[in-house]
Order: structure tokens, then sequence, then C-alpha cells
């Protein structure tokens, strides 16, 4: 089969792979019909994810079908349609019954990180029974691989760990998919207002679209000043850090309010500075997380009622051939406009 | 009246003053019994509380009896037993309607900060109604001193803020007098396990006194190797940071277990290091507080049933003439081994 393969910084490459087998009874073997990129991956292509060695296939989000069954796995037949959760879980360890799945002792996070991803025409899925949804034949799957990782991730990290409430002022500092994710999926808990910021100009007009009521350029020098103008003088309930450097983390805690949550979702490659000579006293909390999935079947219920429309942030379309240029387009999404890629078998 | 008073930077002294007077109808005027001093008084004193002016009396802890009342306080009567709140609340504006109480737009911690506090003879207390605790004739007042500050400071900003529950692995980092309360209040909540870790050997024998399970020097080299053989290799699922200093909430990001949370308790000076570069995915939070004092009522019936003894922490008493003294003893606490100072009028 073909698949698209990590082997050295700075070079992703299709390559022709051996199809994977079954190595577990609870493993299933998944006919990949869509995927995308995540930003994660272009971070894994960079080298900065030690846990992801040279030779591994990439990705972590998809839709397929059913192709080859372990013997002990029930929930799932040959033929079935299914979305492949980002994260593994094997429902059994310490974590797993905490609802902490992002840390299951053999699963977590594995796909196109430790393990074989979804960057292929075949993927193997471990503890599938737990890792897998079932989705209707006839959904919109294009919408549906938006589940696999950044819709839980905007709304577990993001959302709920921000505590976004009826009548919150919410703010998100990046506006990437899963900024605009988190955006998304606020609106579901009727905050009185959502603020986004980001410097690419593009993405503000996205997420105008999409429902933000107001969208600041932090690289305007009164950009904390209109959020606190914004809130009463106050700054937000909820801040969302969608980025992850220390300039954005930085900007969050000049923006949260007293009581308020900066609830991280960026992915940080070095240390920030916690301001706590002022912070010690402001009652605020920060938050980190691993997206767990749990949410995952909420957002199903939603897409496939038409309440949610994932679609709305897949921007370019690419044939799985063309794999490598997908690469390249998500990787200058600024230049290309882009937002999630959606990559067709 | 006499009163303590910081004058300028390493200068406080008894000096004389007029009698507080009642300045608006809210207020009552209270005759100290008993007051004691609080860490954050000595940061005063060496000039590190910007908010505190030279001249202001010191103090904000304390027991008494009402001497003089305001036009429209409802709750209290002259000659009555109160315990005052380190924090004034007036119970009306958005904060206070939150139980945000430390973030009252009137009140807050204004006692021997931005007004004059309870290290005097007689003290004003603003929005009294919502400021004063009633307590019995006879009461050990002593041991109710300690519940102005450090118990529910302990209490709320430890062990609720860091979500101790039964059966979870708590350690606390500082065992001065707020982390011993933090210990203290712990226990009410079942944790498995309690670690206290200090550099002064006598505060840990008091702790191990108190209830501790273990105690750890942090300054031997394998300090975070035995919190992990402690819980599975795992870290605790609350740590609580009592010292305020950028070295212990450095040890804390090591000690904390996927999932748990850090709460901070500590008065800190200036910024810290904070890891996301490894903490974005272990799915922890990190609170601050200044505290609210929303649990004292439940402190109050605690100490009042005898189900606890604030008391064990008076490891001096001074008469209020010898107030300078105090402030010598307390400011050496690890030479004189002390832990909180009773001060007696």
């Amino acid at each position: 089969m073909k698949a698209l393969v990590y082997r050295a910084i700075g070079d992703v490459k299709l390559e022709e792979r051996p199809k994977p087998k079954i190595t577990q009874p609870t493993d299933v073997i998944v006919k990949l019909t869509k995927s995308t990129i995540c930003g994660t991956d272009l971070h894994i292509s960079k080298g900065d994810v030690a846990t992801c060695t040279p030779g591994t296939i990439l990705g972590h989000e998809g839709v397929g079908i059913i192709d080859e069954i372990g013997n002990s796995v029930r929930g799932f037949k040959k033929g079935e349609h299914v979305l492949i959760s980002c994260i593994c879980s094997c429902a059994s360890c310490e974590y797993c019954r905490r609802g902490m799945y992002s840390h299951c002792t053999t699963g977590g996070w594995i796909l196109g990180n430790t393990i074989d991803g979804t960057q292929a025409e075949y993927v193997r899925i471990p503890h599938a029974d737990s890792s897998l949804y079932p989705i209707p034949a006839g959904a919109d799957e294009a919408a549906l691989v938006m589940l696999s990782d950044i819709f839980p991730t905007g709304l577990e990290c993001g959302v709920l760990n921000g505590k976004v409430e009826p009548g919150s002022t919410v703010v998100i500092v990046g506006a990437g998919p899963v900024g605009l994710a988190a955006m998304i999926t606020a609106q579901l808990y009727s905050p009185s207002v959502i603020i986004m910021i980001d410097m690419d100009h593009n993405r503000l007009n996205v997420a105008r679209t999409l429902g933000a009521h107001h969208t600041i350029d932090p690289s305007e020098p009164d950009a904390v000043e209109k959020v606190k103008a914004l809130t009463d003088g106050k700054g937000c309930d909820t801040v969302i850090e969608a980025v992850g450097v220390p300039q954005s983390f930085e900007l969050c805690q000049q923006l949260v309010a007293p009581g308020g949550v900066i609830a991280n979702v960026g992915v940080h490659g070095t240390k920030v500075d916690l301001h706590l000579e002022t912070l010690w006293a402001q009652n605020i909390a920060i938050t980190t997380r691993l997206v767990d999935t749990v949410t995952t079947p909420m957002l199903l219920k939603l897409a496939l009622s038409g309440k949610l429309d994932p679609s709305k942030l897949i921007t370019h379309k690419f044939a799985f051939k063309d794999m490598e240029n997908a690469y390249k387009t998500f990787g200058a999404a600024a230049e290309h406009a882009a937002l999630k890629v959606l990559i067709e078998f």
C-alpha cells in the first residue's frame, strides 16, 4: 500500500509499505476513505516530537471502512464505516477508568506517533472497541474526519476546561483550525461575547463568518485595552490559548479576568513565564490537557443531526496520491489561506 | 491608643494613635482581645507590598469585642465577641455575589494594607455585617484568631482549590503556618497520603505530630524520587505550594501527577518558569487564590465543636506591649522554632 512516511527532519514522502496486519485480538484494520493533516504532523516533520521516530507513517485523524477484525473485537464488523479517534483507549487501565483516555497506559496518542498512523491506505487500530466510533453509511465523512481530533480538542481542552457558560466572556488567542473549533463549540454554551485574536486577517475574517463577535490583531499596540474595553475593564472569564508559543501565553495572562481560566490548547515546545507576582491573588486557574476524546459521542450527535457543520473548516482537498503537495500547502497555510486540508482516498 | 505602625522599610514600632471612629454607617469599632502576626506583615515591613504605605497600622487577624456600632449595622451589638475576617466584604458587589469576597470592589484584603489594621487596641471594621463573625463568650479566642486568615487560606487556596478528596495523594511544599493549616484541613477530606516538604526539620517534626504521613527535606537530592516512590511513580493528585518562591513552584511541577492540581497558596514577588513544554499534555490545573473566607463558618463550627484545634499552631505568646519583640521572634521564626505568635491585649 501507499503511506506518507516521516523519513527524516524536513523529509516526508509517499512510500510503498506492506499492508498492516492484526497483531492483537483487540485490533482492527481500517481502510481509509478520508484523512487530514494536523499541525502536530508538521511539528513531527520538523523534528519537534521526540517520541515519533523516522520511518513512522504519520496521521492520527481519519474515517474509513473496517477491513479486518481481531478475534476479541465485539462492537464492529467488516464493512462498517467508522470514525478513528486520535486517542486509542484500552478502557480498562486506571486512567481510562477515570475518563483520562489521553493517558491510557497502552494507548493515548500513539497513532502517527509511536505506531503507524492514518495517512495510508490502511491502518491498524489497537483497542478498536474503545477507539473507533460507528458512523452511518452515507454520512458526510469529510465533515466527520474533523471529529477525530480538532473538534474534541477545541471543546475539551478549550471550552470545557475553560468553563465557558451562558453569559460568560471568551477570548481565543489563535484562529487556526483548533482555535476555530473551540470558537464554534464555545457557542454551544451561549457565552455573551467571543473575541478572536490572530495576526492573520484571513483567519479573522473566517472567524467572523463563523460567529466571532469581535476580532483583534495582537500586533496592534492596544490589543489588551480593546479586550478590556469589551469586558467592562475586567478581561475575559475564559481565555483559550490556541497557539503554543511564549508570546501567546504571555498575552493570555493579560486578558484573564479575576476568577477566570486560561485553558491551554497549544502544543508548547519551550517553557513560558508565569506571572505569579500578580496572578497569585487573582483567583484564576490555568489548565492543560491532551484531548481525551470523551466528547466525541456528543460531537457525533451534533454533526449527524445537522446542529454542527465541521466541514466549514475544510479549505482544500487533495487526492491521497497528492499527499506531498497537501503537506506543502498546509505547511504554508497563511500563504494559501488554508485551514484544514481534506485527503481523499 | 497604642498601635503597631509600619513606619518605613525595616521599621515597625508601637506608637500612640487616636482611637478610630465610625466613618460609614456600616462600620463597627472592635476592641481587640487577641491578634497575631502574618508572614504578609513581614513582607510589608520589608517593603514588598506596594499597596501598603508607611504610616499604616498593620494586622489583618484578630478577635475582639464590639465597642461602637454604625447606624445601619444589623447583625451585631455592643459587647458582643467577634472574629475579624482578614477579608472585608460588602456582600453586594458583583464579586461578592459570586462568593469572591477577596475581590470585593470596596473591601477585600484592606485591613493592615490600605486601611489601618488589627495590631492595635481598637480597629475600624468596614462592612461589619459581612466581615465579622459572632463567637460565643467563653470560647478559646486564642484558637479562633487562627481562623481570621491562615485556616481559611490553607483550606480554600490549598485544599479546596487542590481538589483534595477521599483517597487522593497530597503533597504540601512548605510547612509554615499556612502549609500546616492546609495539612490539618486536608485531613477533613480523607486523602490516602499527605507528604510534607520543608527544609526546616523542626517544622517537619511538627507536621508529623499533626498528621503528615511522610516528611521530606527538599535539599536532599532524591526528594522528587521519594515522592514518586510513595505514589506508584505518578506524583501527587494535589500539590499545594505554600512557600512563594520560584524554586518551590519549580518543585511542585515535578511532583504533580497526570490529571492533578498545583494549588498555589504562596505569595509570590516575582515571575516563575512554567514548563508547558512537558505540562501541556499532562491534563493538570494550576490555581491561584486570594482567600475569600467563604469557609470561615465551616471552620468556626469545627473549632467550636472541638473537631479542629487551631491553637496547635501557636508556639509563642506576647503581651501587646511586647509587640516589637513579637515581630523579632516571628521574623526569625526558624531560630525560635516559631509558628504563630499570639498577641494578647
